[in-house]
């Protein structure tokens, strides 16, 4: 039996609540191995500013611990910042450390030194203004282990929402919609619930594009141009897909409690109702990736670092999701 | 004091369930004054095949009822059918009945007879089958009552919706959120809060038409360039607007407590998360009408005509609210 492979937690933006995440989590004893990426110095700071007394156990390749650690103790993989941080206070000098910290988490995970990584939000602005161009985790992510395609779901208890398009101005959204983008999602969305998450059949409820899927063509006609047909040559192939259904009835306790996914077409038709749902407690899962990513659904809250007033909940939910799905892939 | 005017129901399809919803609903006792605008033969038939035995009392301008209706009694302003009806069957010569139904319905609200109507669903195609253009129940009434704009809005408990679009392609919707429109929804929005719901300063949370609010402009401009000015300038009159927000972190337990309704700029934005929340007792309520109308929120449910295995819930909510409405006018 080899040994458990640990899992890499990413703290992200340095002045925002990631690290404090991180310390708060560590006071209790982990069920897994959990390495987090970033600065001791920082760690150290912020802990004690929090008023926390966590070890801060260095680990690195040289040697990546066997054991979860217990109460009060958090594994840490050095990663030296490039300015010093103040909690809330941006500066654009530290965007190349956290890159750093994202860079080693992926490559780790995709040469199987990690199960896989957690990541806590980042400051896409700031890392921008470093020079650097990047348009969020997924995307660099993306790049980085070289998926040409990868699938947004956000899921929480009873409810995973996948999306055919994401961060797109809604006036694009339309036009976004392809058969060939549709047919892609479709399938790693119905792939990595197979492989990822352990369902062996999933059931995959689909949105319309327009409001009351269309209506027969009244309201629009991609439901009857594009998504019917792909939906259709997909389940000739044996996809379990239900729809174009409309978006506003879907939500049913009976229609969720039977299906596996909702597959909503744009970022504002399937995100409110999960996040109301899941409030506190939703996370991020990047389909489509050779690794196990996950994510808090929230952003840096600069305002609130260092002042311990912070929910830990959907980091939870995110180390979690991260654990089932490693379970389930073995 | 004045007699209580009734209020008045109309059953819409006469294939569909409406006429079941009223019969059943008339088992119990009413509270307020309530006379189904329908053809009582059509209702002894649907009560005759749901084994129900109620009293259908005949009523009309000869003279209206004083006294809400006991159990077992339901007061009818008998319209007559074009031709027979069998339950579940939509037939095109019932056409001009339906719009009769809601003309008396209307026209009743209008002239001071009645102090609202509630309607249940009608079949928009059956009656554009029968050769009359037919929109639908909202766009019908603010023709009979000559208004210029309406607003359509769904509540149910703890949470009100509005629309700034409603049954549009997606891919017009970012092209109809014009200052003019949005400043026209937005006041009829704050106005009817004041005078139909007895709100004194309502507070309504807007939305952001794209993804997490256009994001400062990287995800759209809409929000800078449209919504925000609009907003400025209804908040320099006093109006207490919040927004533009993300739609996806809008719907939280504490925004929602502190806010009277929320408005979000098209259909499958505001209205999945409300249908979520308020299963089987959310209400359409139309705003803008000279006339107090509120409706169930779902359709003729054809297969279940006759069957009695329905839920009257929204219909109880539809009821309430245009109770309470009428109330808060006065």
């Amino acid at each position: 039996m080899t040994a458990p492979r640990p899992f890499v937690l990413t703290p992200g933006e340095p002045a925002g609540i990631g690290p404090d995440l991180c310390l708060l989590l560590a006071r209790e004893a982990q069920p897994q191995i959990l390495v987090a990426i970033a600065s001791c110095s920082l760690l150290a700071e912020r802990a004690s500013q929090l008023g926390l007394t966590i070890e801060l156990r260095e680990v690195g390749p040289h040697g990546w611990p066997s054991q979860p650690a217990p109460a009060n103790c958090l594994y840490v993989w050095d990663t030296p910042l490039d300015a010093p941080v103040i909690a809330g206070q941006l500066d654009a000098r530290n965007g190349h450390y956290v890159l750093e910290t994202l860079t080693r988490a992926g490559n780790g995970c995709l040469d199987g030194s990690f199960a896989g990584m957690i990541t806590a939000p980042v400051h896409k602005g700031v890392i921008n203004e470093a020079g650097i161009p990047f348009s969020g985790h997924t995307e660099f992510l993306a790049e980085l282990t070289r998926t040409e395609q990868v699938v947004m779901m956000l899921a929480t208890h009873g409810l995973r929402v996948a999306l055919v398009t994401t961060h797109l101005p809604l006036k694009d959204v339309a036009a976004a919609i392809t058969a060939e983008r549709l047919e892609r999602v479709t399938r790693i969305l119905h792939h990595d619930l197979v492989s990822k998450f352990g369902i062996t059949q999933p059931r995959i409820l689909v949105c319309g594009l327009n409001p009351h899927a269309g209506e027969g063509g009244h309201l629009g006609r991609e439901e009857i141009e594009i998504i019917e047909p792909v939906l259709t040559r997909l389940r000739d192939e044996g996809l379990d897909l239900i729809g174009p259904l409309p978006a506003d009835t879907l939500f049913t306790p009976k229609n969720l409690e039977f299906c596996d996914a909702v597959l909503a077409m744009y970022h504002d038709q399937g995100l409110p109702v999960l996040k109301y749902k899941g409030f506190g407690a939703a996370v991020n899962v990047t389909l489509g990736l050779p690794i196990v990513r996950t994510s808090v659904d929230h952003g840096t809250a600069l305002d609130l670092a260092g002042s311990g007033k912070i929910d830990t909940g959907s980091l939870r939910v995110a180390l979690e999701t991260a654990y089932q799905m490693v379970g389930s892939q073995s």
